[in-house]
């Protein structure tokens, strides 16, 4: 297939991380952004260049809430191209195009990579962002398939996993997997704010990972929430049900059944993320864990890697653990089962500290 | 100080990691254990003795559940020791205490050493577990000076940072800091229970994060929740109070006012989360990273490591990405601001690859 001329609006992280991603597959886009300090920022970058030929597709990658318009608009002005987005809320768009402009329906699919970064903006750009990402797109029964196929091979150029689903599964699925765990890390977080400095102080790894993704931008969060409130709201109904029978069960703990219930709760969490697939598609518990000690200084890794390289084993993860205000790490290799007794050996014999 | 008898009740996770840690601080520990086997599987792990002198110290490693009871017994067995415990709710043992053996209460000083693993049993046991670890301890008024010495110099010796809080202040700490991530992590795991496994296999590294502590044993957490009900119960009401909020305001999207309070909110969990200090005590922001693409293939990050090693340059904190079934992976690698672009600059004119 030859390269496909493509016009990226909005030079923001993704369109900016699009820009430079196709750059390395020999693809110079068009770019175009409402802020000229933005627009010229990803230029310099190299993420494209400010005027090209009659785009093949165009890739909207505005906020959600200005996604609609500016689909329809590019419909309006590219009457050849197929046109995409990138907001992370589906069928809101679709809806609103097919409303706007019935007959250029089939020329709009939605598609929603799944890759972004607490960070946004230009400059937080990165060429990587979609590799080996999940990239959804959601044709519908009218789609071209000319215009299905023109998305997919951009996905696939970049690194990413194309994965068809309706619009309606799509929000859905997110709705479960990246809006609940938003709003639950949001609310664990607000309730810190009660908290002392010297409570907040005896946190560990547990609050912070609940919690870290309640760092995100509440702006692009609540014209997300705002557009998928359908799929978010069922959720949210039965999570506050769990959690009245929690509090109340915590709150009457000496209840029969109390006990019981809470039990199940937890009990209920475990199955749940026993569900999660692991980094690589499998279940995250298979990988064997080898910790050892090291010195916290310049190249005392390094070493330690070095002889893994040497002994030619793969580490599948690396953890790197400080202990505060000491001057020892520990670093936990996670390999395949069946290379951990070969690694502790050696490592032990070799005189390295494991714990 | 010369070295303290010690004696050690329960040899699971936390009792063998205690008698691990001693013998590497040339103590050697009297063990005890109803099961015969955990009890002969920490001693051949090299954990202490069967039996020995009369303890100065007797510290009990039992589930939450039993630990006022076994306390009370230590306490009558041996008259002239001190005891205290590792459990992770302090009022409760304490009130027991108190009650069965008013008397006695001043040689018994609750402790809390800050660290745990989500495995369990004598056969995890780490001799660095409380390696830099908070090791709070919840003196009363009543409480011998000496007692609270003695347990001192043992959690120094391990490395560990005491912290001296009232039982009430470390229990309401914990309720904050760690009981309520717990639940909350399980109240969203719990979901996950009604998603298709299509659906979880869009799930990224937000939903591992906010979830992955919902893998903690329901056994030992019912135990905890129990004798922390009081000091739970109100966070989670007001934790109630935000979600019906929230709950409602995504209900009627549409309604006047609806995206103010879920604006709100989601601003309240930034300036929540931005609250927790950072790994080594100061903020988590305090570091600058650069992320540097590598080969997926033993001894590359060995070589990358090796030549940050070489430039003097030490990390704060790394992190290892693999991009699933790819040949690459992107190391982040977390540094002084003042070094980042150092870093940068050598990183690349040697031909290092950065995204």
């Amino acid at each position: 297939m030859k390269n496909p001329e493509i016009k990226i609006v909005g030079a923001g992280l993704l369109g900016t991380s699009l820009g430079l991603a196709l750059a390395r597959q020999s693809v110079v886009a068009t770019l175009e952004d409402q802020s000229k300090a933005n627009l010229r920022l990803a230029i310099e970058y190299g993420a494209g260049v400010e005027s090209g030929p009659e785009p093949d597709l165009v890739i909207v990658c505005v906020p959600p809430d200005l996604t609609a318009d500016v689909v329809i608009e590019q419909l309006q002005k590219h009457p050849a191209a197929t046109v995409t987005d990138v907001a992370s809320v589906k069928s809101k768009v679709a809806q609103d195009v097919a409303l706007a402009l019935p007959d250029h329906a089939h020329r709009y699919i939605g598609s929603h990579p799944m890759a972004g970064r607490e960070k946004g903006g230009p400059s937080a750009a990165r060429a990587d962002l979609f590799f080996a990402r999940p990239w959804i797109i959601t044709a519908s029964k009218d789609s071209s398939p000319e215009a299905i196929e023109l998305i997919r091979d951009v996905a696939l150029r970049l690194g990413a996993l194309p994965v068809e689903l309706s619009a309606t599964e799509h929000d859905e699925a997110v709705a479960m997997v990246s809006h609940l765990p938003q709003l639950v890390a949001s609310l664990l977080a607000n309730r810190l704010n009660l908290g002392t400095a010297e409570q907040l102080g005896l946190a560990g790894q547990g609050l912070r990972d609940t919690s870290r993704i309640a760092a995100s931008d509440p702006e692009l969060w609540v014209q997300i929430i705002s557009q998928n409130s359908h799929s978010i709201s069922p959720l949210l109904a039965m999570l506050q049900s769990d959690l009245d029978q929690l509090a109340e069960s915590v709150a009457q703990i000496d209840q029969a059944g109390s006990l019981a219930k809470i039990h199940a709760l937890l009990q209920g969490g475990n199955s749940g993320v026993a569900r999660i697939p692991g980094k690589h598609g499998g279940k995250s518990s298979n990988y064997q864990v080898v910790t050892v000690v090291i010195e916290d200084a310049p190249g005392a890794l390094a070493s330690l890697l070095t002889f893994i390289g040497e002994i030619g084993v793969n580490l599948e993860d690396l953890n790197l653990e400080h202990s505060p205000g000491a001057p020892i790490g520990l670093v936990e290799l996670q390999v395949l089962p069946e290379l951990a007794t070969k690694l502790s050996d050696q490592l032990v014999s070799n005189g390295w500290r494991l714990v």
